[in-house]
C-alpha cells in the first residue's frame, strides 16, 4: 500500500474510486467521473449516516439511497458490494450469496450482470429503483419519503416506531433541470417531507461544456423558495463537512433539506478532472494510472479491494445496521402481538399482496341508464378503497373530472399524511414519478388525469412498467367525446401510444360493468394499467340480453352473436362498442349475420390462450371492422389485410360530442357501411 | 347603461368580461373565471402596452402576446374582436373582415367556429400559438422572445431597429407548476430575456380547490432565484399599478419579468366568484345577471357592444398601433434599399421558405466505410446550415453526442444572440416547447436529444404538429443498437409512439445517403420531422449495386430485387435494412427470390400514390418479413395477415450491441429463418 494512504476513511473512498474506474474501464463503456466525485459522500452516507443492513436489505424500514443520476451507476454497484449486501430469495429472504460480487462488477454492462449501464431495479437487492433517465430518481424519492410518512401516521403506535426512515438521493444537474425534477422538488417542500434528503452534484458539468451554457439559477436559492433546508459544502472531500451536513438534515424537522455539494467530475484524474471528458467514456488506460498513482494506489492490481476496507465497511454499515434492524425485529414482534390487525395488512403490504376480500364490493350497475366510465370507475375504486386501505393516489388537479376522490378519507397535507387523498397539482410527469416510489414502497398507488396529459408522463409510465410496479393510471376524458375542448385535449394518438408500452395494459371498458371488470382482471397483476374512461355518458349495457361483463376480464369477448356463424365481425372498445351494437342490430334487419367483440383490452387479450382468442376472432370470417375514436394504428392485426377501420385520421376538433362524431364518421351509419361493403354489399 | 359605469376604460373591462361570460353560457361549455378576472390587465396590455395594429396583424416585428392558460381562450376572443383585428389571406395580406367577428364569438366552442374551446393558432390572426395544455404557451412565449432577440442580432443594423419587440403571455398557477413550464422559465433567466414578460394570474384557485391543497412555495422567490425582476400586484383590477408594472418592465434591461397580479377568479360574481365555481362551467344563466347587475350591465343584450367601447379600441389600440406599424414600414423600405440580401432573407423568412439553394450543398457519400446515421447527418445538417442562415437549434445537453452543432457559430448566451448553437440544457421538454416558439417566430429550428427521451417532450411534438411547424427533431441512439446504457436509454416503443402523432413524419434512414434523402424530402415540408439515428457504425450502402438512394425521398423503395418477381418481400428500416441485405444474399444463393425493401418513412410513403405503393409492395407478394429494432406495433399494416416481425418484444437490456441483437434475435440468420418459414421451407 502506498503511504499517501493515511487512513482507512481515505483507502475506503478510493476503493470506491478506483472500483469504478476499473469497471467503465474493463467494459470500456460507461461514467467514471461522478463516482469518482462523489465517492466520499456516498461513503459518508452509508458508513455514518444510512440506516440499513446488508444483510436483510428489503428490510421495510430501512432508510432508502436513491441513485438519481444513474449514470454514475458504478458508485451504487461499488457501495453495495463494499457494504457486503446480500441477495434475496424470491420470498424476500436473505441469501448468503452477495447482491453484488466483484466479478459482477467486473461484468459490468455486460449481459445478465446485475451491474448494468444503469442501475436497474430488481437486478439486487439495494438498487432501490430503476434510474438514468434523469429526474426519475428524484421524483421517486419523493413518493419513497411521502411513503414512510404514510405508513408512520398509519401503523406507528404509541411506543413503537415502525416507519421512521430517511431517503437520501444523489442527484446531477441534470436531475435539477429536468421538469419532473421541479415538479417533485415543489411537491416535496409543499409537504414539507423532512424525511428527505436530496445530495445535489454541483460540478459545474455538463455533456455539452460548463453548467454556465444552461443553467445559470441560483439553485440554492430556488430550493429556499420551494421551502427547503438548503446547506451549501464547499468541497466534496470535506468528510466533516458532509457529517454536518447530516447533522444539520437530521436536526430540520420541518422541510426537506438539499445539500449543494461542489464536486469536482473525475477526482483524482489529472488530465481529465474537471472537465466533460471525465464524464462519460472511460478514462482510458493511463489516465487511470495516473489517477491510481494520485489516490497513492497500486497500478498494477485493478478491482483492489484492501482487507481493511472490507472489514472497515463490515463494521461500520454491517454492525450498525444489523443493530437497527433487531432492534426493529424485535419492537415488530411485540407490534404483532399488540395490533395484530394492522400487522397483518403490513404482511400483505410487504408481500405485494391485496387483502382476499379486495373485490367483494365491486358494485354490478343495473341496465336501463347512462353512466360516464369516468364515473363509473369513481364508484368501483372506492369500493376497492374500502378493502385495501393502503390504496392510495390522486389527481393532477382534477380529482372531480377523474372522479379519482376516495370518499370519507382526508387529504394528505404536511404534517397529515394519514389521508388517501393526494393533491398532486398540475404536475402529471411529477405525479407519475412520485407514484413509482410508493409504489416501491408498498403503497397502491392510483393517479389520474386526462387521458391525453398522459403524453406529460409518458417517461414514467415506462419506468412503472420496466420495474413491474402495479400503478393504476384513470385516464378520463378518452376521446373526442369530451367535446368542446377540442384538439389539444382530445386523445387520438394516446391508445396507440399507451399500447406501444411493452407491459403496460391499456384497458379502455365500454360501459360500467366492463369498469368493474377492468379492475377486477387488472388491480391484482404486477403490472401497470391504464384505465382509459369516458367523460361523456355511455349505456349501461343490459346483460340479459348480451354476454356477461366478466367475460371482459379476457381483454375481449364475444359481446353479441348471431345464431348461425357470423358473416362480419365488428370489433369496438369503449365508447365505440355501443355503434357496433347499433350497427349490428340494424345489420342483423337487413339478414346480415354479424358478431360484436367488446375488446377493452389488446393486452389481457393477447394473454389469452390461443384457442380462445381464435374463437372470438375466427380465421375464416376475414369481414371485419374494427371502431375506436383513435387512430387505426396496431388494428391492422385484428381486421387483417381486408378488414375496415372506422376511427380517426387527424387531430380533433372543438365543438359538442355528438357532431364530432358525425363531423370525423364515426356513426352507426358508417360502420353499418363498412360492413357491408366488406362483403361488397 | 347604468350609471355605475364611469368611464370608458371600466365600460370597456365589462364588455370584456359580459362577452365571455355570454360566450360561455350560450356554449354551456367553456371557462367563463379567468376572463372575468384577467379583462383589466388583458385590456391595460392591449391598449397601452402592445405594439399590435389589428390592420397588419401578422406585421412581423410586433409584439407577441400568448395566453398561455388557454381556457380562458374568450378573453383572447374577446380582445382580437373588440380591437378589430383583421383576417389575412394566405398570401398574409390583411382583409376587411374581422378574425374574429361578434357572429363568432356566439359560436364559441362550435364546430367550424375560430372561437374553439381554446386558441388554435391559424384560426384567426392574433391567436400566436395553440395552447391549452398547460405550460405550453409559456414554453413558446420563451422561444418568441429568443426569436425576436436572434433576429434583432441579425438583422437590425445601425438606425435600423427592425425587431425589438417584445412577448407577454398570460399563464396560470398550472402553467408554473408544470415541469415544462419550470425548464423554460429557468432557460429565459438564464439567457436573461429582457423583452419577455409574463403575468402570472395568481388567483389561489386550482380544480380541487384552494392552490394550498398543492402549492405553497414562494413563485416570486422562486423567479428570482431563476433570474426574473419580479413585480407584484396586489389588486388585478388596480390599473395603475398594472401600468406602473408595465413601466417597470420596460425599464429593466438585464432579465425577463415576472409580474405576480392577485386576481379573484370569476370576479362580479356574487356567488362563484373566488371558488372553483367560476373556473371550468358556465355561471349559469341567473348568476350571469347578477355578475352584470354588479358590473352595472344591461342584464337584457347578451353579447353587449357599447359603441364607446368599439371606438376607443380602434383609437387606443387601433391608432397607436397603425403609427407603429407604418413608422416600420417605411423604415423597412430603407432597409431594403440599404441591405438588399438581409431584406430578401428576411422576405423569405416572412413567406416560410428556404432558399432554392438550400439543399445545394448536401453531401453525397462514398461508399466502402461505415458511418452513423448520426454522424451523417450532423454533416448534412451543416451543408444546410451553410445556404440556411435561420436554421437554428441544439441539444438537450446532448450536442456532442446529437452531432447537432453548426461549425464554425457561435453559441447563443445572454447579450449574445446572433449565434445559431442552442444550449437548452437538460430540458428535452422545454427545448421542444420553445422551438415550437422559434419556429412561429420564423426561424427553422431544430432540436436534438436521444431518441428515447422523444417520451419527455411529447406534448410539444404533438404541438409543432397540430400547428404544421416545420421543427426537425434529431434524435440519436435509436435502438438497442446504442448498446450498454441499457433499457432506460434503449428506444424500443418509440417508433410506434412517433408514428402514432397525426402528422408527424418520422423517418429512420438506413445510411448516410439515406440521411441526405431524409432532409431533402422533409426539410421543405410544413409538417415537423423526427430523424431518427444510430449510435453505432452502419455501412454506407454501395448505391452502384443497390437502388439510388434518392429513391428513400418516396419513403419506402426496392433498394435490392431479384431479377424475377420475388417470392419474398424483407422490408427494414434504420441498421436493420443491413440485416435484410444479409438475409437477402444469403436466401439468393438458396435460390429464393427476394425483394428487399428500405422503409425509412411510413408517412412519405404514405403520400406516394397508390401505384407506386403496390409496385414495392405488389398485393400477390403476401411473404414478407418485416424487420425493425422496435415493437411491431403498425407493422402488420405492410406484412399482412401472414408475414412475419423480426424486431423487441420487451424492453432492452444493457451489454454490447452486437450482443444485444443476438439476444434479442435479430440476427442475419432470423431473417433468412423467418423468410424461409414464409413459404414453408
Amino acid at each position: 500500500m502506498a503511504s499517501t494512504i493515511t487512513n482507512v476513511d481515505q483507502l475506503a473512498i478510493n476503493t470506491i474510486r478506483t472500483l469504478s474506474m476499473d469497471a467503465v474501464q474493463k467494459a470500456n463503456s460507461g461514467h467514471p467521473g461522478t463516482p469518482m466525485a462523489l465517492a466520499p459522500v456516498a461513503y459518508a452516507l452509508w458508513t455514518e449516516q444510512l440506516r440499513y443492513d446488508p444483510l436483510h436489505p428489503i428490510w421495510p424500514a430501512r432508510d432508502r439511497f436513491v441513485l438519481s443520476c444513474g449514470h454514475a451507476s458504478m458508485l451504487l454497484y461499488s457501495m453495495l458490494h463494499l457494504c457486503g449486501v446480500r441477495q434475496v430469495d424470491s420470498l424476500g429472504e436473505p441469501r448468503e450469496q452477495l447482491g453484488i460480487t466483484l466479478d459482477d462488477i467486473k461484468n459490468f454492462r455486460q449481459l445478465d450482470s446485475p451491474c448494468a449501464g444503469h442501475p436497474e431495479y430488481g437486478a439486487a437487492p439495494g438498487i432501490e429503483t430503476t434510474t438514468g433517465p434523469l429526474g426519475q430518481g428524484i421524483g421517486n424519492s419523493v413518493g419513497m419519503a411521502l411513503a414512510a410518512k404514510w405508513f408512520s401516521a398509519r401503523y406507528d403506535q404509541a411506543g413503537f416506531e415502525m416507519f421512521g426512515y430517511d431517503v437520501y438521493c444523489l442527484c446531477s444537474d441534470g436531475d435539477l433541470m429536468e421538469g419532473v425534477g421541479c415538479e417533485a422538488a415543489s411537491l416535496a417542500g409543499h409537504l414539507r417531507l423532512d424525511n428527505l434528503c436530496w445530495i445535489y452534484d454541483d460540478n459545474h458539468i455538463t455533456i455539452e461544456g460548463s453548467t454556465d451554457l444552461a443553467f445559470s439559477e441560483d439553485v440554492a436559492r430556488r430550493f429556499e423558495a420551494l421551502g427547503w433546508n438548503v446547506i451549501k459544502i464547499a468541497d466534496a472531500n470535506d468528510l466533516s463537512a458532509i457529517d454536518a451536513a447530516f447533522d444539520n438534515f437530521d436536526a430540520t424537522r420541518d422541510r426537506p433539506t438539499l445539500i449543494v455539494l461542489r464536486s469536482v467530475i473525475g477526482y483524482g484524474a489529472p488530465n481529465k478532472q474537471n472537465s466533460h471528458a471525465a464524464h462519460g467514456s472511460p478514462l482510458g488506460e493511463s489516465e487511470v494510472q495516473l489517477a491510481k498513482q494520485f489516490f497513492g494506489w497500486p497500478t498494477d492490481r485493478p478491482f483492489l479491494v484492501p482487507d481493511e476496507v472490507q472489514a472497515h465497511f463490515a463494521d461500520a454499515v454491517g454492525q450498525r445496521g444489523e443493530r437497527e434492524y433487531q432492534a426493529w425485529f424485535d419492537r415488530l414482534a411485540d407490534y404483532q402481538y399488540k395490533f395484530p390487525e394492522l400487522a397483518a395488512e403490513l404482511e400483505l403490504i410487504w408481500q405485494g399482496n391485496l387483502p382476499g376480500t379486495w373485490n367483494n364490493k365491486i358494485p354490478e350497475f343495473p341496465p336501463g341508464k347512462s353512466m360516464a366510465t369516468r364515473s363509473a370507475s369513481g364508484k368501483v375504486l372506492n369500493a376497492i378503497a374500502a378493502e385495501v386501505p393502503w390504496l392510495v393516489g390522486g389527481s393532477a388537479d382534477l380529482a372531480p373530472s377523474n372522479n379519482t376522490h376516495i370518499d370519507g378519507s382526508a387529504s394528505v397535507s404536511a404534517g397529515e399524511f394519514a389521508g388517501r387523498n393526494l393533491h398532486f397539482g398540475v404536475r402529471e410527469h411529477g405525479m407519475a414519478a412520485v407514484c413509482n416510489g410508493l409504489s416501491l414502497s408498498g403503497l397502491r398507488p392510483f393517479a389520474g388525469t386526462f387521458f391525453v396529459f398522459t403524453d406529460y408522463m409518458r417517461p414514467s409510465i415506462r419506468l412503472s412498467s420496466i420495474m413491474h410496479l402495479p400503478i393504476l393510471y384513470i385516464l378520463t376524458h378518452d376521446s373526442i367525446g369530451l367535446g368542446e375542448d377540442g384538439p389539444t385535449h382530445q386523445p387520438v394518438e394516446q391508445l396507440a401510444a399507451c399500447r406501444a408500452i411493452p407491459g403496460l395494459i391499456v384497458y379502455r371498458p365500454c360501459d360500467a360493468n366492463e369498469v368493474a371488470a377492468g379492475y377486477r382482471a387488472t388491480l391484482n397483476l404486477r403490472r401497470p394499467t391504464a384505465l382509459i374512461l369516458t367523460r361523456q355518458n355511455v349505456p349501461i349495457i343490459d346483460r340479459q340480453r348480451y354476454a356477461p361483463a366478466n367475460q371482459a376480464e379476457r381483454g375481449g369477448y364475444i359481446l353479441w352473436d348471431s345464431e348461425k356463424a357470423p358473416q362480419v365481425i365488428l370489433i369496438g372498445t369503449g365508447s365505440e362498442v355501443h355503434l357496433c351494437l347499433e350497427a349490428a342490430e340494424q345489420l342483423s334487419q337487413k339478414r346480415v349475420r354479424v358478431r360484436v367483440v367488446s375488446m377493452p383490452s389488446w393486452e389481457l387479450f393477447e394473454m389469452q390462450d390461443k384457442s380462445y382468442r381464435d374463437q372470438v376472432l375466427p380465421i375464416s370470417v376475414t369481414a371485419r371492422v374494427a371502431v375506436e375514436a383513435g387512430i387505426r394504428q396496431g388494428w391492422d392485426r385484428y381486421i387483417g389485410t381486408s378488414g375496415a377501420f372506422i376511427g380517426m385520421h387527424s387531430f380533433g376538433a372543438s365543438a359538442p360530442f355528438e357532431k364530432l362524431y358525425e363531423h370525423f364518421g364515426m356513426t352507426t351509419q358508417a360502420v353499418v357501411a363498412a360492413a357491408q361493403s366488406q362483403f361488397g354489399l
